[in-house]
């Protein structure tokens, strides 16, 4: 397939596709409608585990249908839980771990991830990552909320230590202020 | 392969891999000492061309001895002129752009691009695209002549007409304030 660039969703899509394994266990650190939590579910495979996590019931209970309607819902595991709570339910080291920020599309659009529960998130997953495993961060600046919170992610990633994890940090330049960016965190080997 | 991280100049090579094809006219716009060219004369294969710029003799002697030396320099025309004469010179739509702005890697370090001719070659190389065609830039803001260069090229592109481009910034947020940085520009159908 020819390259083609396209919106932060897919350069995180395509860098999940590149790293996860058959057998690996992932996290979705945010359910929404579950869509990347299928894209997920089918890379790491029969054998393989995605650990899901939302706040919203409605959110889990989208996602769980349509983990169901494609066959895929034994291989995961979904808990209505904030994000923060990762390190108390995820086992293990894991290959990646997905943030999508924001608001659940088509949904309650007064309920939105905050940098201080984001942070907390973030942090864990981070220590959760096995060496050369990755972490995606799909940051929407469109609304005041996630433009603070952009800042605040900017910032944080921003102190990492170079030695621990590599960070590269994704936006379009021309697609007006809001558009969505993506940020890539590898944990050094 | 596994997913790795590094650094600006595999970024860049990432793209070109996936979007030049067999038989494609592409520019390499700073020759330097022949490395990324070697690359796009491989891409390329036997029946594409590569239309090479470098305003230093030195450069140009030395990317033409090591293409000699791969077997390479037969699909290639080199010439020891600024890039900003690209439009005299290329005769047609090309399906890639290869910047690298600063020095010439052990070379004089009071040569290096400046805006005023890199902003008329990338204007030159934006027009020269076919559709879906992709200009790579690295940037080494490590110095001061090119962290002025990066901020006008950041101006630049960010005012680019999205119907016609797509821009990418890629920059690594913990590696330091004189990190290379990549840009991808794509043409729209």
């Amino acid at each position: 397939m020819s390259y083609e660039l396209r919106s932060a969703r897919f350069l995180a899509a395509e860098v999940l596709e590149r790293t996860i394994q058959p057998g690996d266990t992932v996290v979705d650190a945010t359910l929404g409608n579950g869509h990347d939590t299928c894209m997920l579910a089918r890379l790491v495979g029969e054998q393989g585990r995605v650990i899901g996590f939302d706040i919203q019931p409605d959110a889990v209970a989208s996602a769980r249908e349509r983990l169901a309607r494609e066959g895929l819902l034994e291989r995961c595991e979904l808990h209505v839980l904030g994000h923060e709570h990762m390190p108390e339910i995820v086992p293990g080291p894991v290959r990646t771990v997905t943030f999508n920020l924001g608001w659940l599309p088509g949904g309650d659009k007064s309920i939105t991830t905050h940098w201080e529960t984001t942070h907390q998130a973030i942090e864990a997953a981070l220590r959760l990552l096995e060496p050369m495993g990755v972490c995606t961060i799909c940051a929407y600046p469109g609304h005041a909320a996630g433009d603070e919170e952009r800042v605040e992610l900017i910032r944080y990633l921003s102190g990492l230590r170079p030695q621990e994890y590599n960070v590269l940090h994704q936006r379009f330049l021309n697609a007006g202020s809001g558009a969505p960016e993506c940020f890539v965190i590898q944990k050094q080997r």
